[in-house]
């Protein structure tokens, strides 16, 4: 299990590898992910649930150390604050959706998926950053997206590193900070909206 | 761990969670789900990530038991193939998206959280079927979402129960035969789209 400050302060009790997943901007530039490590990755997103099991998941891999041009076309297309602290990470990856960002079902169902690519890194000692803050156009010339499958998130993955070298103030402040969230009675409700559970 | 007989087939070596998640239509309509379990599957939602942090999950609790109106109003605009089966599972979920199906992004991080929650459920013996099968506008009248909010699944949680006491023939032949997923040769690119990885 990763050891790290940011262990979610839950107030029921859930499994580890949810208190402890996290998405870190530090990432160790000098720790690579292994291919073995993404396949399982991969295989454990193969595994998701679908809508009439289309499974509209789509994904590729850009590892810095083995496509270095791919890996730097897609951090183009980040935003200045991603791509500040992304060009340590050893591995992006962009995830598409087939059927494109028009259809919710779809959209919905590999949001799924990647959730469960963060469960299996956080069991490897991986973490993952996914970012939405990247030129959705750019990116489908990056990786040569067909017409029918639309970028939603470039994904950030490898070994934790450390806060100290993360280039603005900001993320510094952010990587250290306590995670937080809504309580439950926000968003749980009971019967009919409003109510509580 | 659950113990059924459709573990995934898996590739590539992934935790136990993910090899024994798998999303029944037979539920044991005598085996209630307890509210402090319930309160786990929430509190695992609670930790997903989410863009800027926005946690749009909402999210209406409908027990057989304790909510039998609401749960028989949400049974009801649930297609009539998920009808069948669903009016065995102890508890109905509707998940909706703060924001609307027209945010992909909100959409995405729902997918992601309810992900965590089917996670969560494996590892407490629960089991998981979200049903993209119902109306929208009669799910949002009979849980009263307000127009900001988009219902995007029913989900029917309980513990698995037997694929005999299913109604339709193809429910239960499904119930049993193998899970099949596309290889990962399919949906995973290496740098480019349609190049191996």
């Amino acid at each position: 299990m990763t050891k790290h400050p940011k262990h979610a302060a839950a107030d029921h009790d859930v499994m580890p590898l949810i208190r402890e997943r996290w998405s870190p901007r530090a990432f160790d530039p000098n720790r690579d992910v292994s291919r073995d490590d993404l396949l399982r990755l991969l295989e454990a997103a193969r595994w998701a649930p679908s809508s009439r099991n289309a499974q509209p998941w789509r994904f590729v891999v850009a590892s810095r150390r083995e496509a270095p041009v791919s890996f730097d076309a897609l951090w183009r297309t980040l935003s200045g604050s991603n791509q500040s602290w992304a060009k340590a990470a050893p591995v992006l990856v962009l995830v598409a959706v087939d059927g494109g960002l028009s259809s919710p079902v779809a959209v919905y169902d590999v949001g799924g998926a990647m959730a469960y690519v963060t469960m299996q890194a956080t069991s490897l000692d991986l973490s993952v950053r996914q970012m939405q803050g990247f030129d959705r156009e750019q990116a489908r010339a990056a990786v040569r997206a067909p017409a029918n499958s639309d970028p939603i998130v470039i994904a950030a993955i490898g070994h934790p590193g450390d806060p100290a070298t993360l280039d603005l103030d900001k993320h510094r402040a952010a990587e250290t900070a306590p995670r937080e969230r809504r309580p439950i009675a926000e968003f749980v409700y009971g019967g009919a909206w409003g109510e509580p559970y």
